[in-house]
């Protein structure tokens, strides 16, 4: 039998196991931060309408430059944005990775300050961009001064900021944004995936648009709007670098369905992100309740929590599957991750981490 | 107002366009080699119906192997392929650049018998592959003398090999494909995005993937099936090939909604492929006429015909374009390459080449 060993893969692929959390059956599944409402029925009826109005004409490509999904995504982020400065792909990973093929690649570099979204690093690899993970602070904290250091030493091509940051949840000072952009020779990504789900009065990157071409803002319908099963993440920028992106895009990259899909589902935009106050309720309750506890918990602006389990996370995170519920290990010692979702899975995972062996905090 | 030059844009995508036909409105539209023929209304709801059952539970993440999908391509493909044999990505764009991703790169290369898709190259550019053009012989053959010397001579990591060959249209003999086989070192790709048109006793590389490991077959949904708006592109291969590119996709890379209608499309291939003949009557009517009135045209196995203008393509073009007929321009000095649609769009094609001053042969 050939294996891959067999074949002439690139080496710095070789030894890599495929990215992506364990897809088990579970009652309680809160380890990959998905939105855990079902789309309401009447957005269902909307989506379904959407879909059936293009079914005929599937012979024929859609919309290479996705103009009506654009517009309707600049619409919903406001600050004044048009279709001109918004794009569209499958999901915020393949932005990342349009991105990257524009502004990184051979012979370029990108940072991220680690622990971050852990797809970062793989996008990298993918399109052969040299990774620089440069370490965060005490409590997973990034600085103004830690910021401009790391850049200023490493001098990127990209640099990525993770605001709230994945997987400890914390929505990023802005004055890091503002001081990365200052200091930073090459391209800003701002991730912010989980925005909808910030802290009240946590300012977003997008207000820092105008007058910084080489700022960008990335984000994704996949959590707030409960559409991960759809596939689309977006991104906010200068016209310039819509423009550098479709240079690297693949032609016809987002189907007639998905643009379909999407803008009904915008189209009905406060129906699903109407989930977001009661899902910021069970996060809040997940960081106050561990808290109270004794606790070590990240602040989380996002829609899900990072807690220290005490001793070995993987036997803490087995523990947790045997007693029916699903969290994230990320790989960081120590720690795990958990989706807030509704109250009866609160419920059932506060009950869970009853059987963990946790550590006191001093 | 800032423009590409004010952005660090990598050198080598600088002054490039984006890449794409243009997508203009016009009547008889024969350039982008879509299936002229409407989903008929049984798939249209069969399709609807599958999409339907997906939209309450959008908001989880979709399958992110696509096994159910995978294992009706294989069983749709036949020669006893299984789902481990079979990888399917959002067109056969993004499979070609995951096929890079893993075996080409930075420091690797890849060869490709020109004109040939015009995408391999852009793919080779966006994932840092060093891209080799090797020239056909005589009317855009390739002998497998001509195919050996140019493999061994640039012993490049990956080649593609097109079969039907776009923008010619002609079929490759197999024996170039095991000739390439036996001294490519590295990894084989066949494109067959047209082999549902090939004319009888054609072969295809599917029926010498057994024992060939570094062999892949590529296809997609967007042409016999009548499904360019889905986004589906597949490759057939050893079960290693499959687990190289699942190092380099992005998870969750194909919507649940892609995947469903992809899998309704093909529960109902036999509907859907049954354009494929009055395509293929089209196909040889277009080619019959042109050279009855001593034109060359080039053999074709797929949905297109290549055709020669005399004088300058781009001349002949705006011609077309003016008596209501959008042809391809695929950059071949004399050459143009024209879709076979209905009898109608053959109808029309075939009055508007009257009013091209055309050269005869001699």
């Amino acid at each position: 039998m050939t294996t891959l060993d067999d074949l002439p893969l690139r080496d710095d692929l070789r030894g890599l196991k495929p990215y992506g959390a364990p897809q088990l059956d579970v009652a309680v599944r809160l380890n990959t931060n998905e939105n855990s409402y079902p789309v309401p029925e009447p957005v269902v009826e909307a989506i379904g309408k959407a879909l059936a109005a293009e079914l005929r004409a599937l012979n024929r490509y859609p919309d290479r430059d996705a103009v009506a999904l654009r517009a309707d995504l600049a619409a919903y982020l406001g600050h004044g944005l048009t279709v001109e400065q918004v794009w569209a792909a499958n999901g915020s990973n393949e932005i990342q990775q349009q991105l990257l093929q524009a502004f990184g690649g051979p012979g370029r570099s990108a940072l991220g300050f680690v622990p971050a979204y852990s797809m970062h690093p793989l996008l990298a690899l993918g399109t052969g961009t040299r990774w620089i993970p440069a370490a965060r602070g005490v409590d997973f904290g990034l600085t103004v001064d830690e910021a401009v250091a790391r850049v200023r030493e490493h001098a990127p091509d990209v640099v990525f900021l993770c605001s709230p940051n994945n997987p400890t949840g914390t929505a990023l000072d802005p004055a890091v944004v503002a001081a990365v952009l200052d200091v930073a020779p090459g391209m800003v990504v701002v991730d912010e995936a989980y925005a909808e789900f910030a802290r009240p009065g946590t300012v977003s990157a997008l207000a820092v648009l105008p007058g910084h071409p080489r700022l960008v803002v990335t984000r994704t319908m996949s959590k707030a709007f409960g559409f991960a099963g759809g596939r689309l993440g977006y991104l906010a920028a200068d016209p310039a670098v819509v423009a550098a992106v479709q240079l690297v895009r693949l032609p016809y990259h987002l189907s007639a369905l998905t643009q379909a899909a999407a803008r009904a589902a915008l189209a009905h935009r406060d129906a699903l992100l109407g989930t977001v106050d009661a899902i910021m309720a069970q996060r809040d309750r997940i960081v106050a309740e561990l808290r109270a506890r004794g606790h070590r918990v990240a602040d989380s602006d996002a829609n899900f929590v990072l807690f220290a389990t005490g001793g070995d996370q993987a036997v803490a995170w087995r523990t947790l599957l045997d007693a029916g519920v699903l969290v994230r290990d990320v790989g960081l010692p120590g720690w795990l991750r958990v989706t807030a979702g509704t109250p009866a899975e609160t419920d059932a995972f506060l009950a869970a981490t009853e059987k963990l062996q946790w550590e006191r905090e001093k």
